[in-house]
């Protein structure tokens, strides 16, 4: 055990042993029945005379704090409550360096949700329509319980090393055998396995730009890139979405005036919006990025979800020769806990990510990559998707069928055709983020639309709807609440 | 299935399909029994007409690249592989913004090793004393397996849910008590899991320094902290390191000279040299930290492991208010593979570090903390520590005897009192990085000298020995075939 002790001091060495031993039993970091060190041992260990230990343990034996068993060694009792100690921070102030603005600015505003957690609520919890993620009932828990079991079986320690720097090989290639079934084509050799796409995200970016350097986003975007984004003070200019996707046509003037270092773009099933770039606009990307010779950055994140309608090629899909670095994850339809996601990349800047990716973090558990490679066969994961698809295709309609019945005539939406989400607009007078307090109360939540906007503004009559998070009976009965809601609003209006 | 199409393109949908799917079956992604979609699936798919897609389908057929099995789908055969296409990459040039020097910049030159993989080698696999964790055989994989059992029983999709931000609840309490059984006194709304120390270095550094800024390290230090900061363009300043560790007289002058942004040390055990920082100077470091307004950085990573003489406290165990930000892991002493580790920090910072591991990867896998959690408790821990010591301790001891029974009496070192490390310094002459070859072909690898130094240089005639990686009968191999590689360099010069 390391005591810190002050030689130099007035204070008697067993006394300091005493008080921070005491310290910690009050503040309850050295938990109840914690065996303590021998007092020889501990005596050896700061290097002082077995009787100050001795006096330290009798002082705290006799507050009793501790008790001996006779051969059995000492051990700290539970804290008495009377006797507990604050476990507020120092009282002195926080050194001057963590007092610098940076830091506000560096923390993200939570969402209003905190503010209303401590409200009384009429139903509790409120349906959740609020979720970037999947229905967690549909994850197959018990499958891949079984599957951990055959891999820590079957490879034992292997399955606890570090493993390669740019992931587990045959994960790799299972993925890559997963994107040629789904139309897109590559190696290997050109995919990293990354923890989710939330840190493919972070480490393309912060490769590819400074602090200060602008990077072009469609707004509204991923509110999750955006965090990221300022955390790391770059510059966000927004290009807008319509029905078709990001309006290309604006694009080359942004390009002009604002040289950014990177697109970033979700062209399928868009977050929040869940419209689909068009294949002309699709083009046209792709030949301007080559012009300004700009990287583009392609979250792919549910493009498999499409319910009808007719596919559209991923971007990378349609490049050539490294200009699009594609990311996408299998936590959106498999398990978003596991944390693993993937990039694919082509020519210096994919070398270069899998050092980045090295140096911040080494590697992702390499037992969960084994996992996940024994549970995801093509096969599998194409009946996964099959499955998902008709299951989510059902929900979808509930949500639509149950905004017309419940919410007024004005509300307007573009129905999705895949994804997760239906990106919902409110008459021009109301305002999400007042609707979401109220919704709350009547036992439902959802994003309002300013998390979306680069600016934090343009969304303020829109709100953001997962659909696939619950079952078509829960939807119905979240949208009435939603309803109610909207009707409580325009009254107070 | 998303095939990219061109309808404006003179060459005929069916050929355009038919092309596509042939590259992917014979560059190998479209792997064999892959099972294809029917072809009124892929029409309506592609919003093309059915004929389409079965001309396309009839062309590979004859082609013998696929086969439909009546009533079953159409499936890709395995690929000839006189058809087989190269794998290399596109013939035209990489983008220009793939070309900027700034990449080779920061991809980090790979060790020599990697040149040496290719030469026959005497005894294959070398005995490796070049890694920097303990022994994989220790780790308790079986019991770890048991525990994967129970958490996924118990919790099942909880288990695989995002989790808190800062981490799972109860694996923050466990590292709590196991820290203050250690002497360092903590709360768990202090502690942050992080996918390892070095996401926790990673994720530190860049929130307190922008690119350009100056670090302040140990020289030499842990190559991987090297690494991470120079991909990230700080400038990195070193203090020479002596038995008692860093040079704290020479720090004020530094601090006046670069002003830093942040102090990155490893007191305890220090990697590579395995000395201990004296406790005059832990005091010293903490006051001119406090006086200069500079953080700290401590990197535990084995500081619990002592295998003899007088413990020294924890920086953190040192600093009443929020100086020093701690940083341990799980991985030297458990399991490498599960990349869990932690942070402990106070005040602002610790808020900005939650936020800032959230926009980087969201989280750390929970099935994987769960698990954690479930296996490590005080006691386990403890004793897991106990034996690990003893085992380690003992093949200290047998490098040390190897050393003087195989090397020339002109190598020089002092006996670590616990960690991980020999710090191995060879006569003047002698370059530890031309020895390495020859090692490599006797049969035995280590860590070169030069990759600890901020400039690259430092440690020529240095090596850092593992003495934990393997058995007692292994070093003694081992520190013999490194004798006789010496023996060969001083024959050589």
């Amino acid at each position: 055990m390391r005591i810190p002790l002050d030689r130099q001091s007035s204070i008697p060495l067993y006394e300091q042993i005493e008080t921070y031993l005491r310290q910690g039993i009050l503040s309850g970091s050295l938990a109840a029945d914690t065996r303590l060190p021998a007092s020889r041992q501990l005596a050896r260990d700061l290097g002082v005379n077995r009787i100050t230990v001795e006096n330290a343990y009798a002082g705290l034996e006799t507050e009793g704090l501790i008790y001996s068993r006779m051969g059995s060694g000492t051990y700290v009792l539970p804290p008495n409550p009377i006797l507990t100690i604050s476990k507020d921070g120092p009282g002195a102030p926080w050194p001057l360096w963590q007092q610098s603005v940076e830091f506000q600015d560096r923390t993200i505003k939570n969402q209003p949700l905190d503010a209303m957690f401590k409200k009384p609520l009429k139903h509790s919890p409120p349906i959740s329509f609020d979720s970037g993620i999947g229905d967690a009932h549909l994850f197959p828990a018990e499958d891949f319980r079984k599957v951990l079991q055959t891999v820590m079986r079957r490879d034992g320690i292997a399955a606890l090393d570090y493993g390669e720097p740019n992931g587990h090989g045959p994960l790799r290639e299972t993925i890559v055998h997963i994107l040629a079934s789904q139309g897109l084509q590559t190696r290997s050799e050109n995919v990293l396995i990354t923890a989710g796409s939330q840190q493919a995200l972070s480490l393309i970016s912060q490769l590819l730009l400074k602090p200060g350097d602008v990077i072009l986003v469609e707004s509204p975007t991923y509110s999750g890139a955006l965090d990221l984004f300022r955390s790391l003070n770059f510059k966000v200019v927004g290009i807008p979405v319509d029905g078709q996707g990001m309006q290309v046509e604006m694009l080359e003037k942004l390009l002009q005036q604002h040289h950014p270092k990177l697109i970033y773009t979700i062209p399928n099933f868009h977050n929040p919006t869940g419209t689909c770039l068009s294949s002309p606009r699709r083009h046209q990307l792709i030949i301007l990025a080559d012009r300004y010779n700009i990287p583009i950055l392609e979250d792919d994140f549910v493009g498999d979800l499409r319910y009808e309608g007719r596919t559209q090629p991923a971007l990378k899909a349609l490049d050539p020769g490294g200009r699009v670095i594609y990311i996408n994850t299998f936590s959106k339809i498999l398990m978003p806990g596991l944390r693993v996601g993937f990039l694919v990349a082509e020519g210096p800047v994919y070398d270069c990510l899998v050092n980045f990716k090295r140096v911040n973090d080494l590697a992702t558990s390499t037992l969960v990559q084994r996992a996940l490679e024994a549970y995801v066969t093509v096969g599998r994961y194409q009946a996964h998707l099959r499955r998902s698809c008709q299951i989510f295709r059902k929900r979808r309609d509930a949500m639509l069928s149950a905004i017309q019945r419940y919410l007024p005539a004005e509300v307007r939406l573009d129905p999705p055709q895949g994804g997760l989400f239906i990106w919902l607009q409110l008459p021009e007078k109301l305002s999400s983020e007042k609707l979401l307090p109220l919704a709350w109360e009547e036992g439902v939540v959802f994003a309002p639309g300013n998390g979306f906007f680069p600016d934090g503004l343009g969304g303020k009559n829109w709100l953001r709807l997962n659909f696939v998070a619950q079952a078509p009976d829960q939807i119905d009965e979240g949208i009435k609440r939603l309803g109610k809601a909207i009707k409580r609003l325009t009254a107070a209006q």
